[in-house]
């Protein structure tokens, strides 16, 4: 970009730590119509079978429009519109907070995100700072679907102290159960096939403390990942970059924690195959990284459960979903002391939705 | 799944031979519906060039509502249904008969599966069992879209002597000529443009006991099948989980049987360009496996031609369609003796339907 | 085939230098129907951020009936259907000149293909000849979308001195301002909110001469190239035969240039966001082969600039866009003496549009 003369630079390289203002609002491109083939795509990259999403017949059978999209493409959309401006130079995504989806999208909607700068806090080494955003996920009406908060650590452009001052926001550990609702269209429970569904269990039959094996292992291709994440327009350069890569630590590229996200979903079918519906993520960590070549499994835990304010066919399970990579989960690995145990590489905290 | 107490297990681990009954009927999760998605990722994966599947224009030229979904699309869904309920303890796929598309599928339509138990047979070995079932695949409205017998080696829970009663259905080597007519809707063959459609031989100039070589072969990548299977929410294991595949006998990930018909009937393209639609399958046999990394190859025999009763516009050609692994066509390689020759992976005898 | 007997051979190998004639006009098989799959897809596989084919509710806002369908999809489409008719027996795909789009197409359309032969020319080693085609995109309605010449390299059927007379046609250098307004709608460019399309640099803000490094690079899957291309059902066999490919020069199967087109042009969104539209190309040249697990970097030069007869909501850039392999492009590589630069695989000159 030297031969430019007095032109401005075209390019964006992202912004570093001290571009980021305490309440500014960053409008993200670009927005994004949502269709029939990310649906497809989505099938054709995870293999996920809830009901709801998978058949329009059975979405309207019980009360909705239409099929909804299954709400992680509704995340990993409005997240990678974040990238450019957030985290094109982030270290490492630290962690996500008060996760609510309030509001299905159909097929035809068109998705716009912006983020709101909640904090800043510069490290101690002095070369990066964490940056703290609420994104918000809207439609085309201008309808909230979606709303989180994460916080990621970004290079500083120089070093040295920052003239800033820290701003670290409280965020609740857990999403109340009265932020659950989500807009759903009250349903009509006669219309969930159990059969149909592929689970005889709902809500009632599942208790606290419960763990359960979701058994089946899912191996991560390089062009799997690649397709996904720039199916989210992410522009996150180390999840497409071989070549650049070789300089890194880990010398190859890094697979988008999402897709890790997504394949646990999917494999939770398998034991939680009424669990329609993510209604919030209260929390969220990618303990360690997935390369191309390595097998993800998962396991549940259910942390705890509620019912709806005001709804009586639909009740919530906050469950813990932990996905390891090439270690089967019959032994529901998560700590060694205080560490996370070998081979566990997602820790997600959530609130879903069941039929009671 | 030892930790959950008293509590009922929510995982499947599949059905065992004992586990099924004469003349059970069994409903299959999930419902799917189909859509211009699928139709997009099918030609993604597969570049099948048959007009009417390819265009709306061409389809409704010759009288249909739209461009149907390509038979296989449905084959596959409804095949992918029946697995966890079917064959996730499979050993082996053992064969195919009397499969019979009755109604075209458009884009928008939801297929729903069930599986008829029609015969059970314990193996002298006494560890396992072979399965007959007739699935049957219908839509929204409740029409049957397809339905074919398929009977599987199944693992038995127990070893030794069965107390139940052996039975082998009857079923017939070939579809009858008068199952065949698929309710295609009664097409206007001056739409039928041979420039468009790609092949200047119609049904006439084709005779039993021709071969053809496709000529054309098609490497298979991971990323590739895996992204079929998924498509088709088919859940069986050896397809995706390369971590435990390494202490199997093949030490590898299995290719999905179905994704080898689509290959070789997309590169049969090359010899019956106006072979648009399939009627019926007879039988079919997946020979040995496929790998990802080989390269697909395949060849036609017309095994016999018939016209249909009550139609001047299609008449059939029953084919038998053979595909290989790194062993080119030209000879027209099938049996070496008893066995398959070295390289065979398919033999498949199908109905398909071309102009008169 | 030696079996058919008195029977025509079924399969065709393609046309051969001596099978075309001067203004022949060929009509290419299978007529395609674009869908919003096909648009899921091309997200999927190159990533592209430009907002007016992104974006529905964008698109309606500047004027559209719906997000217009990527140009470059257009391309491969009508590309596609020309392969089993021109270029089978193909050694190098010499170059395009003279392309224009001259309508949008929307989901829904179908694209139908035929090609002129404007020009022949034979090699002075014999066993070769340059056929110079037109090649024309039509939807549905008969309009054309799409023209371009290209002139391919094709083997002879025999060798020796040929009998034909050597007609090259005259072709512009580059394509006329008068050529570029492609019948877009005239567009509301209040409705192009700079926030929204990732830019906040318009036409008035580049000038000649000015260069762009487009920054990131992105590596290429083998199951990646292998889908594109079977998505644009170009059957050209050099790459999908990884069993055939052993025994050729390279060793292994090549990428269909296109596809580095599209991934230069979606990098190019990094220093290009607002320019929405493709209108015409210039001249390309595939300088050098990309491999599997190679990664393409690129960059641009504007060469020229020109408004809009007609029109004040767009004007033009001529861009030169180079896409290199495994070579950042800080450095902007083009030519190394007379000769390509290491590592350049593409250059093509084309016609971009841009709000004034």
């Amino acid at each position: 970009m030297m031969e430019t003369g007095g032109l401005a630079p075209k390019t964006s390289s992202g912004r570093f730590f001290e571009d980021f203002g305490l309440h500014d609002v960053i409008v993200h491109a670009t927005p994004r119509s949502v269709s029939e083939g990310d649906i497809a795509l989505y099938t054709a990259l995870y293999g996920p079978r809830f009901a709801p999403q998978s058949s329009n017949a059975f979405a309207m059978g019980i009360g909705f429009p239409a099929q909804p999209v299954d709400e992680l493409i509704v995340f990993h959309i409005v997240f990678g519109k974040s990238v450019p401006d957030i985290s094109l130079n982030a270290i490492a995504n630290l962690g996500y907070a008060d996760g609510c989806f309030f509001s299905p999208v159909y097929a035809g909607d068109t998705l716009f995100a912006t983020s709101d700068v909640i904090g800043l806090k510069a490290t101690s080494g002095g070369d990066a700072g964490i940056v703290y955003v609420r994104t918000t996920g809207r439609n085309q009406h201008g309808t909230v679907v979606l709303s989180y908060a994460r916080w990621v650590l970004v290079k500083r452009r120089t070093q040295g102290p920052w003239q800033g001052k820290d701003h670290a926001p409280e965020l609740p550990k857990v999403v109340d159960r009265t932020h659950l609702t989500y807009r759903l269209p009250k349903l009509d429970m006669t219309g969930w096939d159990m059969a149909l569904s592929g689970s005889a269990h709902r809500w009632r039959d599942y208790q606290t403390g419960e763990k359960i094996d979701h058994v089946d292992g899912m191996t991560v291709e390089e062009a799997e990942h690649q397709l996904a994440t720039r199916l989210w327009q992410n522009t996150a350069r180390v999840h497409f970059d071989a070549h650049a890569a070789k300089h890194t630590r880990f010398g190859k590229r890094l697979i988008y924690g999402g897709h890790v996200i997504s394949i646990a979903r999917a494999l939770s079918f398998n034991g939680l195959g009424n669990l329609g519906f993510i209604a919030a993520i209260n929390a969220g960590r990618h303990v360690a990284p997935l390369f191309a070549g390595d097998t993800v499994y998962a396991w549940s835990e259910v942390l705890d459960m509620t019912d709806l304010p005001g709804r009586d066919d639909l009740a919530a399970l906050r469950l813990r979903l932990v996905a390891t990579r090439n270690r089967p989960c019959a032994d529901f690995p998560l700590k060694d002391g205080d560490a996370y145990a070998e081979g566990v590489i997602l820790d997600l905290d959530y609130w879903g939705l069941m039929p009671v």
